[in-house]
């Protein structure tokens, strides 16, 4: 017999024994795997999850519980709030978060049924207290629903789609709202019949001809050769904790330090590619330092080593620490006056590299040359005054002067600081979650959603939180439910 | 039997019939294509060109015929000039000049073969006259053989590196030595017996179990099914050419608009995909946009829009193009004074957009909000009059004030300037050009060089000129001298 191995299919032929046998191999159990799954079962399949941690949650239960939705008028949050979303703005929006790298078709498609979604989240038993919680937040801190999570009010955004809080945050008192939707959409998923298989590490795909069959996997130390009579959905993550993948996609991101997941190394997307499916956009990442913790710490200024700012800091704080990395040297301030000035989160790395009562003395204990950083300040506050920022459009009421002292820059250091990162790139697959193969054709009995995916989330420049959530959610669901009917 | 396809190997048992054989199949005839073959015929091996154009040439013979040399002392026109090159300042520029997509086995392999390779291309009659050419060229107008073709010695390189001019020209009068360059090595591989069969387009490869034994080709519309007894090289260049794959490999080049190639449409890449390979570093490409012509003009200053700026303008043009690229908006500004200007060539699509006697009055044109651009110059100039440049480092002679009006503010447009560009991801290969699979393992009988895989030039931010025809020249022997040695 063949070695299994991750970079070749596997031939049915040679499979020894079958030793499990289900519709739909779904292999990972976090947002994406446990939404396929429910899908998957709805639509008559018999559903086996396959995961190679001791339980559900992958990188999804380590994060805010938070989805991207609007669009079709609004939700029942948005418009109770005041806000109308048109099906439009939030396509427009998406695509111009995505960058270059996005995908119009799965934006419309997400932009079209994003309301759909919500109810269907809410159908699933996850609860939505319904309110809106004004002001700029990481995460609600209470039980509140809706919330600012992305740029949609800054420039250049808010030019392309009219401004919208997309984001929808579970009901759940406190950070962390991830681990809680996982449970719900995990006992949803065992309700409707999905059997769990844990600490099973998937080594191979099985092929019967040009078709997906299966999957090998490790299980106690013995292969597992698992038939799937409909479909294979991969939902394994991307590859943030792969340091040689990173290396060979990604080396960007060795410019920082913190990767956020649950060993995502990026088995999907080799799977994927080994079957011969089409990796794109790898090189792109998500980052951040959170920088707006505490809140008044928005209101602040970033400046590079040259003293010069480098974007409008009412954008999303991801997409300013994206910029940020892209600066010359190691690290980048924010400068704040001290009625804006609270200790930073001690997690945060950040620290205070100098202080003055005049923005000269800030740009002396930086060491910066004189008249760099002064003058920035010196020009900023001049138009913040009259409510503009000629330079990069920030807007009221985040843009506000910073000129009564004393004043504090802090430093966010690039190797020390907590530049939080995952990988955005991975296989290219339809807006029915079908992998793709490098003509553009789907590879039969494939599917793939979330971060082994590129998809909603696709550029780091453009980021919204929620966005990878709603990508999960959405396409993972897609996925099972197109597995399910699939024939072979 | 099985159409083939570019995304399938083609099995070696559906062959109706060899239409021909040969030890050593090269696919592309640029620098590349021609060096495999004169290394292949010299390791004894009998040897087919195949080229989908009508003759011998690619995208290197396009360029300027420049190489870059260096190391192990200095090459004779090194030495001549007073330049002292070792080993160990090369290879640390080259992966400087490669950032983080940099591989270090390759960089560290070429640093110590670097003379050696110059003496081999002598050796195959490439004449050099052997003299320096002191100042900043884009390629020499007469027959000198040594410019400074990079960014060796400005900030950060010099920083990690003794500066040294590596760029080594053909002797050739005026522009455009890549297609003497080629004309010698193709007169060399025939002399050697190298077959050639043109117009002739790569199908797909053949593959007996996991060895590459063959190539499907398209000749007067029929399918040529060639038989390699040794070994496929790869030399088939870039995807600069191909749409699609820059819309899901590199998307960032529709930023720009003037791709630089012949035919470059990535089908190297493909073929050696679907044969198991890895392509690394996709997103990377190379641009530039003359504004170095005339030479004067390299004492100019760069902003972007929002009259900031962006780097050290000593640096090559290829590293100051790139970065300009990466700057918001869609153009950046080249300030002069009077002294400086000249009228730019019209192929360069280099327009003023303002002029004024003072910096105060071009800012103004420019519609640039007061205070921006003109403190920028007053900076600028404060510290250039002392002979720094506190910012970016920018270094003497190319570092002068420019306080002598009038001035002129000259618009390098991403859509209407010629931001010329190519693509620099590729396949991943070894140091000796084996083609590598996902897991890092030579793929048995396949074997690369040149731009379709990513190698000395993997950065366009730290790209220099000469480092394309290099690696192609270097790694093409290496791949035609290996695919010779190979054993079924």
């Amino acid at each position: 017999m063949t070695e299994p191995n991750l970079h070749q299919l596997f031939p049915a032929s040679e499979v020894p024994q079958w030793d499990s046998e289900t519709d739909v191999i779904i292999i990972g159990f976090g947002a994406t795997g446990v939404c396929a799954a429910i899908e998957a079962a709805n639509a008559g399949a018999s559903v086996t999850i396959f995961e190679r941690n001791s339980g559900s949650g992958g990188a999804s239960a380590l994060s805010g519980g938070e989805i991207y939705i609007g669009g079709s008028g609004g939700s029942d949050a948005q418009r109770a709030a005041g806000f109308e979303d048109s099906t439009e703005d939030l396509a427009a929006y998406l695509k111009a978060a995505g960058g270059p790298y996005h995908d119009p078709a799965k934006c419309d498609l997400y932009a079209a049924e994003s309301l759909n979604h919500y109810q269907w989240l809410k159908d699933q038993g996850i609860p939505y207290r319904g309110n809106y919680l004004p002001g700029k937040h990481i995460e609600p801190t209470d039980e509140s629903t809706l919330i600012w999570s992305g740029s949609e009010a800054a420039a250049p955004f808010c030019n392309v789609a009219k401004p919208a809080p997309r984001g929808h945050v579970i009901q759940h008192m406190g950070w962390g709202g991830g681990r809680p939707l996982i449970d719900i959409l995990e006992q949803r998923a065992r309700d409707l019949g999905a059997k769990v298989v844990v600490d099973a590490r998937a080594i191979a795909l099985i092929a019967d001809g040009e078709r997906i069959v299966g999957t090998v996997f490790r299980i106690d130390n013995q292969l597992h050769f698992a038939r799937a009579n409909k479909g294979v959905v991969l939902a394994t993550g991307g590859f943030a904790l792969n340091e040689d993948m990173r290396r060979r996609y990604c080396p960007e991101t060795f410019k920082i330090n913190s990767p956020i997941g649950d060993k995502d190394d990026g088995i999907g997307i080799m799977l994927g590619m080994a079957a011969g499916g089409d990796a794109v956009h790898m090189e792109q990442f998500f980052t951040t330092c959170p920088w707006t913790m505490p809140e008044s710490h928005a209101y602040g200024v970033f400046v590079n080593q040259a003293g010069q700012r480098f974007i409008n800091e009412d954008c999303y704080h991801g997409r300013v620490s994206r910029v940020a990395v892209d600066q010359m040297g190691d690290r980048v301030y924010q400068l704040l006056d001290v009625a804006h000035f609270v200790q930073p989160l001690e997690l945060a790395g950040i620290t205070i590299a100098g202080t003055g009562d005049t923005w000269e003395e800030v740009e002396a204990e930086l060491e910066m040359p004189e008249g760099t950083l002064s003058t920035t300040m010196a020009f900023y506050n001049k138009h913040a005054a009259e409510g503009r920022d000629p330079l990069f459009d920030k807007r009221a009421p985040i843009l506000t002067p910073l000129d009564q002292g004393p004043f504090i820059a802090l430093e966010l250091n690039f190797e020390t600081s907590y530049f939080s990162f995952f990988t955005l790139g991975g296989l290219r697959t339809s807006a029915d979650a079908e992998v793709l193969d490098r003509a553009g054709q789907p590879i039969a009995g494939l599917y793939a959603a979330g971060r082994c995916t590129s998809g909603l989330p696709a550029w780091g420049h453009g980021y919204s939180s929620g966005l990878s959530l709603a990508d999960c959610t959405f396409f993972g669901r897609r996925a099972g439910a197109k597995a399910a009917l699939s024939t072979s």
